[in-house]
């Protein structure tokens, strides 16, 4: 990880970088991917966990659609492109050490492929030491 | 990733599952890990991105304080044994294709080793192709 260029920011409130230069420090793993947490806007509920490589961050960031890099089918996808559930961007940001991205976006429909509103709905019920599959209306 | 097993839940809505069973299935990555996204209960901000391994995660689960693998360090990582910035769990969920968890936490103080109160401080401007460097108490 360059981690050193993330330290050497920690104290500096309110300083402007150049984003190009911002993202060619990221931390990109040995795929070349940075896991993505994809939140709504407007409920800030959590929908998803994505990874993106350099080119679909650039493309998220000129299209406004979240564009991740699928690592099940080895190619960009823009979500919604078949569903219709598109992710419009809203804001973006890096966090501390580099290696993770957060996008608040605008969902159109279900954020998952099951038609739930967000792809977290398999609930641990720690007490009872289950797990429930849930339609997801419900709160976490 | 044993994906198989999670195409198999999609339809099967208030079911429930064996906690041991689905940690069993989960999508850990070849160094044994699982991408976390925190978000505080409260506030439903996004808190940070970790790591966990299997144990972490049982650790976790059991004394209900967040504790993570720390792949700088190689060795568990119970939030807050320094600085005193624990994190309690207040739930958890595994998404639908297994391969990520999201946990909600009461947090206390600040979730970012900088002080912030979490770690996405690296605001991008994408009109000005800049990124601001927040003190994060500023909205995304």
């Amino acid at each position: 990880m360059k981690h050193d260029y993330f330290i050497a920011l920690e104290q500096k409130n309110n300083s402007q970088l150049i984003l190009h230069d911002v993202i060619e420090q990221l931390a990109f793993n040995e795929q070349g991917l940075i896991p993505v947490v994809t939140q709504d806007a407007n409920t800030k509920s959590v929908l998803m966990l994505a990874w993106m490589n350099k080119e679909s961050l650039q493309q998220t960031l000129i299209t406004k659609r979240m564009t991740y890099w699928s690592r099940s089918r080895q190619r960009f996808w823009i979500k919604g492109e078949t569903s219709g559930h598109t992710q419009l961007l809203v804001s973006m940001a890096f966090d501390c050490d580099g290696d993770s991205i957060l996008c608040l976006v605008e969902q159109s429909g279900a954020a998952c492929h099951t038609q739930r509103p967000n792809c977290f709905y398999l609930k641990v019920d720690a007490d009872s030491n289950q797990v429930i599959i849930t339609n997801n209306t419900d709160p976490l």
